[in-house]
C-alpha cells in the first residue's frame, strides 16, 4: 500500500516528523532531568504510544478509562488517568486495578475524594490518588493555597487511600504565542505545583509524584527543580494551533488529510474537496489566534505548501479550497478535478477524533494502517 | 438496560421524540405529493434508517460510499451518494452496483461527466448519474442557466450514461432564522431545481428526478411542482442549530449528550462535567445564530431544563457548565459531585458523529445500543 492506493479523505502520519517529535521532547525531558509521560488522548493509536514508550516516555496518561484498557490490554501497566473520576466509574477503575493495572486516579474535591475512599473502603482497595492543582485558572483542579487542598489530603489519607502526588496542566498556554510568555508560564506551572505539594508534605502527608505539563510549557521549560514528570500530548503530531503558539514550525506537523478535488465554482476562486468538517473536524482553533487558518491549511499531496490557499468552509463531507486574499479564478486549472492535496489541520487531537485509523506513511512510502481507539 | 446504568458520556436518543419527528415530515411531504428520501449522515445508524423507511421514506441519500455500502447490507437497494464523485471512487460505486446496488451518483462538471463516461465504457457500466445544480451559491453545482448543465447532460446522455434527474440543496437555509424567509428559499430552491430540469429536457435529454432539500426548506415548502423528491436529514433528531433557524420547538429535540459533574470551580460557578468537545464535537454552528448556546444547553438527567446554563466551554473530555449571565455561585449544592445532565446539542449530525453508538430511551424507559457507522 502506497499513497496514490488510498482512498480519501483519510489522515496521513509522516512517521519520519512524528519521530522527530517524539525524539525531540524525550531529549528535552531528558536534559531536564524529569520522567516524560506523554497523554495519548491525541492519538489513542497503538503504534503510536509505543513509539513513545520506546523513546523513553515512563508510564502514560489518558482521558477516558477506555482508553487506560486498551493500553493496558497492550501490556502497559503505569497509567494515570487525568480527568477527575465520577464516582460512578471506580468500578471500572477497580477493575482495571484488579486485573494488575498500576492505575492513577484524579480528584479535586472533598466530595471526590470521599465518594473515593468510601467506594475503596467497600472494596478493600487502596486506591492511588493525584490531587489535581489549579495553576493558571482555566479549568479544574485547586488553587495551591486553597485549604480545600490539605482537606481532600486528609480526606485520602487518612480514609486509607495512596496519597501519590498532585498534578497541573497549564491548558492557558494555548492562548500564548510567545516564548518568553511561555518560559514565565512554565515557570508558574511548575511553582505553584511545587508549592501545592510542599503543603501537603508539611502537613506530614507523603507526596511523592509532581506531575505537571502541557505540550507548550513543556518545551518551553527551562527548570523543573520539585518536578518529578511532565505530561504532554499534542507534541507528537503537532498542529496549526502549536504552530501559531510558536513552539513548531510547519514542517513539524505530522498530521494531515488526504483529499481529492472534486469540483470547482470558477468564479468565486473555490475548488471543492471530498474532506469537509467531518474528516478535518469541526475545530477552529486557530480562529482567533494570531493567523486564522480555517478548517486548514492546503498543501499538494507531495506535502509543499502551493502558496496561500485554506479551507475556508466546509460541510459535512464537501470542503470548500480557496485562495485568501483575492480569488485565484484559475483554480480550475491548478487544481483540476481529481487532484490530491494534504490538509494540515488547526488541532491534532480533534482531527484524529474523525477518524478510525491512521495512514502511516514510513519514510519508504510504503503506507500502514494504524487503527485508532474509539468511544469510552 | 436503563439510563441510570448507562457510562457516561453517552449520545442519548428519544425513541418518541424521534418517531414524532419522522412522521411529521414523511406527513408534510405526503401532503405535497412528493417521495422523500432522508439524508442518512445525521445519523448512520441502522435502526433509525430502518424506521424512516417504515415510515415511508422511498430510498436513502448518502454523503459517503462507506455509508452506502453499509446501507445495502441491509437491504436497501435505492441509494443516492449526494457528493459529486470523485473519479478515483468509481471503481467502488461499480462494485455496488455490480451486486445489485440501485446507487445514483452525482456530477455536477464536464471534467467529472467524462470521467464517469470513460470509466462507465472501460467497464460497460450504464451509471445512472444525477446533476447537481446549485440554487443558492452555498456550495457545489452548476447555475440552472449556466450554459455547461447542458454541456455536463451531453457529455453523460451522448456518452451512454442514465442521465437520471438533478439534484440541489438549498444549505444557505441554515443561515435564516424567519418562516417567511424560509418559505421563499424553498421556493428558489424548487423553482430553480424545476428550471434545470426543463432545459434538459427541452435540449431533448431525459431528466425523470427533481431532488432538493434541506431541513428548514422541506418543512417551509408550501408547493413543490414538478418536483419529485425531497432529501433532508438533521430532521430526524433536530437540534439547537434548527431551533435558531426556527424549525423546531425545544421539546422534539431528541438527541442529548448524557454526562456526569466531576467538579466545580465555585468562584467562576462553574461545574466541570466529563463530556467535552469529544462527546459534542467543536460544532458552534450557534455561534452565529439569533442565541449562541455555546456547545449546548443544560437538561436535567430527566430531560427539564433548569433555567438559563450552557456548556460555556469544552476541552477534551471536560465541559465547562455555567449559567449565562451572573455566575452561579451556588452551583456546587445545584449539580453536587455525580450529577448526571443532559446536554442538547448545536448540531446533530456532528455531535453524533463523536459516538460509537447511540444509546435509544424507549418509551417504557429501556434502553437499545444504537451503533452508527464510523468512517470512509
Amino acid at each position: 500500500m502506497n499513497l496514490e492506493s488510498l482512498n480519501t479523505p483519510a489522515a496521513l502520519v509522516d512517521v519520519a516528523r512524528m519521530n522527530r517529535n517524539i525524539e525531540r521532547m524525550q531529549q528535552h525531558m531528558n536534559a531536564l532531568g524529569v520522567n516524560f509521560r506523554p497523554h495519548i488522548k491525541t492519538t489513542k493509536c497503538a503504534p503510536i504510544v509505543m513509539a513513545q514508550l520506546e523513546a523513553g516516555a515512563r508510564g502514560i496518561t489518558v482521558s477516558t478509562l477506555k482508553e487506560a484498557e486498551q493500553c493496558f490490554a497492550l501490556g502497559i501497566r503505569d497509567i494515570v488517568y487525568a480527568v477527575g473520576i465520577a464516582p460512578a466509574k471506580l468500578a471500572r477503575a477497580l477493575a482495571l486495578r484488579r486485573q494488575g493495572c498500576d492505575l492513577k486516579i484524579v480528584a479535586d474535591s472533598v466530595a471526590c475524594a470521599e465518594a473515593i475512599v468510601a467506594f475503596g473502603r467497600r472494596h478493600d482497595e487502596r486506591f492511588e490518588v493525584w490531587i489535581e492543582v489549579d495553576v493558571d485558572g482555566h479549568r479544574s483542579g485547586l488553587d495551591p493555597d486553597d485549604d480545600a487542598l490539605l482537606a481532600v489530603a486528609t480526606v485520602l489519607a487518612s480514609g486509607g487511600m495512596q496519597l501519590g502526588g498532585v498534578m497541573a496542566h497549564a491548558g492557558s498556554s494555548y492562548d500564548y504565542d510567545t516564548h518568553d510568555a511561555l518560559v514565565r508560564l512554565a515557570e508558574q506551572e511548575r511553582s505553584r505545583s511545587v508549592r501545592a505539594a510542599e503543603r501537603i508534605r508539611s502537613a506530614g502527608m507523603p507526596c511523592d509524584v509532581v506531575s505537571i505539563g502541557s505540550t507548550p510549557t513543556a518545551l518551553a521549560a527551562e527548570r523543573l527543580d520539585g518536578v518529578t514528570e511532565v505530561r504532554a500530548g499534542v507534541y507528537v503530531l503537532f498542529d496549526l494551533v502549536m504552530h501559531n503558539v510558536g513552539v513548531n514550525p510547519m514542517s513539524e506537523i505530522a498530521l494531515s488529510v488526504l483529499t481529492t478535488v472534486i469540483g470547482h465554482q470558477r468564479e468565486k476562486g473555490w475548488a471543492i474537496v471530498d474532506a469537509g468538517w467531518m474528516a478535518m473536524s469541526r475545530d477552529r482553533g486557530t480562529q482567533r489566534q494570531k493567523r486564522d487558518f480555517g478548517y486548514g491549511l492546503v498543501c499538494l499531496e507531495n506535502g509543499e505548501v502551493p502558496g496561500d490557499y485554506l479551507m475556508s468552509g466546509a460541510n459535512q463531507e464537501h470542503g470548500i479550497v480557496s485562495r485568501s486574499g483575492a480569488p485565484d479564478h484559475e483554480i480550475e486549472q491548478r487544481f483540476p478535478i481529481g487532484t490530491r492535496l494534504r490538509i494540515l489541520p488547526n488541532h491534532a487531537c480533534a482531527t484524529g477524533a474523525q477518524h478510525p485509523a491512521y495512514q502511516a506513511i514510513k519514510p519508504d512510502g510504503s503506507v500502514e494502517t494504524w487503527p485508532r481507539f474509539h468511544g469510552w
